[in-house]
């Protein structure tokens, strides 16, 4: 069994062997990337639309350049605030762009499950880049990329998420990720921030970073999304950091070759001590960036791929 | 006789058998489009720059997509309100542009004639993507694409184009063009939105859509443009959907045949039925998206094709 | 000799033989740029990433354009103003995208020496697109061009720099260039926008333009940088266009032959009156436009070079 999906909306839909071919693609691509000339046909002739109605400075470049080292078209939409006020105007986004034949369509949105709705509409394929609380499935898989280059595999792993759970779409893609590949995995995290729904997923929760990260292999932080805190509880940045925040002290009681992880744009000194997420000896958190480009050209060339035989196949 | 223009300023100046030429080669385009890879190096090594004085996202994606598939090289400039503000710095713009060895410049612009204006400053081909009120000629051209195609043939067609007419620069290349091919058209919309010179462009005026519509093979409504009302009248959207809003009930009184068109964005059940306009029994609208890139294609191939030749005159 | 620097980050370090490198090979492209197809592969498999954090048209397009025609992967990152409030986050970014691999970064910072500090910390080859009141070096490199191609030489010369000397890089990397090619530069201005620093950059200083560009063989205007003159003097328009604003009557007093410059964009009546910039019998200014590209094509495409020497040797 190989990856035969048409979208990447989720990690929920996916297979454990369908994530393993997705990272075994991802990682000659790691090997291309570092060459010094960076550039493949696999999606030559292709049209990627780049459609983000949240703003993402990393993740929008990451997807615009990977597409550009295959070889495809890129675009890129700026999806003004006015635009989605109502849902039919995405609806219609979705129709008139995919009247232009675009082959693959990369789209970040404020609401969770705006981009399947999308999906269901368009011809080609879709990959979500982030959808409000819902996933942000690319995410998940440059953290496992990560995390099994250094480590050696991605199974059997005690792995600590830690922080802002509750407004985080890279906990939930990262959670459903690494648990139908076979991990422990806690979650650390004030109550306020920790929604009660995630017990259901199967995790260990605790609001202590001693004991949660007690033995753990791998330390994953979170952002602290202040932005989409609206109204809530929003704790002072200092007393966060002194109960959550990752330092030397707190990252004693992991295993001593524990890694460090972190999605990005950090807060350092709130999240995370910075000289700690400089640490090369410990912080992966500059080749999960790399990573994420090797992940997407890979996401994109099996989806175009994907999508070629289905197309061959309406055909005949 | 073909096409030999240096630019594509409007439909006024086009003789109708270039307006054919034009879509033959369109046509083409549209193949290729649908094909899984979808390139040509018809514009390879050559420059487009679109420069939108006026925010449209799906006009510049049609461009940007018209020319990457070519294989132009191609660059956005977001021209900044401020940069608009004396007539001078327009050209300073063109100039510094024209300096830089374009070859295509797509121009679209909020006054009447600046892309004219523009266009003798400059050494490259020039295509309007909009000034004014005055003229949207790819957009008229895209139309009349899609009207061939759906009707098998372009003259002695009833067409009535429905709407706000005054702010309408879509409406005038459209009234030009279709008149130029030998059709009978009718302009539907209330008096207040209905400015006399149009009277002289041979066309008939009905302020009923029940009676403008009888008989007609293609019903063409327009986008209400009330971000162009300044001080005027703007009417009630329930009204103007009640009195000028295209719905099933009001379609009867065309022929059973007749194929609906809108050149988006829409506001749906303000100028048409939301349902109606999704209904690909009569509904042409997506198909006018995709022959927008077509269109772009075909013209920016022929204005390449001309400079090419001038300069090789030029040179010789 | 020729030029080995991993960088281009100002003219201070740059030896007159790597000039003389960088101007022999930018002839070759401005005759590229003057073909019908514009397009080489020096560049082919490269990233290319523009981060501007100061907005900028020109400067910008130049660079995407040079980087395109060189067959390079062209990506632009628009540095929104909130990302460059810490200086921390200008690291955290430059970390970001290095983990990306790019061959070359384009920066313009509103700080002097932020872009020597982000250089420092990538692997990539960095060029400074104009930083603070320090550095603009591709500006210099193309003024040179353009006066080296419009007189013959690039030596011996007597330059005129005239206008707002205080808040201008673009003074301050031709004082530099055009001092190491020996030539005899003459600064213009009011004492109010003259820093005392310059008396020790080896240039004579007048207060007077008709004294100044007597017998001069070039004519350099600047900017009037309003917007950099917070809380110190702004002179009025009109009484500044009297005595510091080019016109006919004080251009009679450089040679007859002498050319008149200017880096754009002009205000016109400011300045430089706006038929003496428009005469191509005395203005080049829409040459130094042209030689921009040119120049920013041959410092990138040597930039690689050395950059692919370095990484070979590094691997060996």
């Amino acid at each position: 069994m190989t990856y035969r999906a048409r979208h990447l909306l989720g990690i929920e839909p996916l297979h454990p062997v369908e994530i393993a071919t997705l990272l075994d693609l991802a990682d000659t691509y790691v090997d291309l990337n570092r060459q010094a000339v960076k550039q493949s046909d696999a999606l030559k002739g292709l049209t990627q639309i780049n459609m983000f109605f949240e703003a993402s400075t990393r993740t929008q470049a990451s997807f615009e350049l990977a597409g550009k080292r295959l070889g495809a078209d890129v675009m890129n939409m700026a999806m003004q605030a006015s635009s989605i006020k109502k849902g039919e105007t995405l609806i219609d986004t979705a129709l008139t762009l995919n009247a232009m034949h675009p082959d693959l369509l990369v789209v970040r949105h404020p609401h969770s499950g705006a981009v399947d709705l999308l999906a269901q509409k368009v011809n080609c394929a879709v990959l979500n880049a982030g959808d409000g609380r819902h996933e942000h499935p690319t995410q998940a898989l440059l953290d496992a990329l990560t995390i099994r280059r250094a480590k050696g595999r991605l199974h059997r792993l005690n792995i600590a998420i830690c922080g802002d759970i509750a407004h985080s779409r890279v906990a939930r893609s990262n959670i459903l990720l690494l648990g139908k590949m076979e991990n422990r995995v806690r979650l650390i995290g004030p109550p306020t921030l920790m929604p009660s729904e995630v017990r259901d997923l199967g995790v260990e929760v605790y609001d202590d970073m001693r004991e949660g990260l007690t033995g753990c292999d791998v330390v994953m932080m979170l952002r602290l999304q202040k932005e989409r805190m609206d109204g809530g509880f929003i704790p002072s940045e200092r007393e966060y950091y002194h109960r959550y925040g990752l330092d030397p002290e707190k990252l004693a009681f992991a295993k001593d070759d524990a890694i460090v992880m972190h999605p990005g744009p950090m807060n350092r000194g709130v999240e995370i001590d910075g000289i700690l997420a400089d640490d090369i000896n410990r912080s992966v958190i500059q080749e999960q960036v790399e990573m994420g480009v090797a992940v997407r050209m890979a996401a994109m060339d099996l989806l175009a791929r994907n999508l070629a035989a289905a197309r061959q196949e309406g055909a005949a």
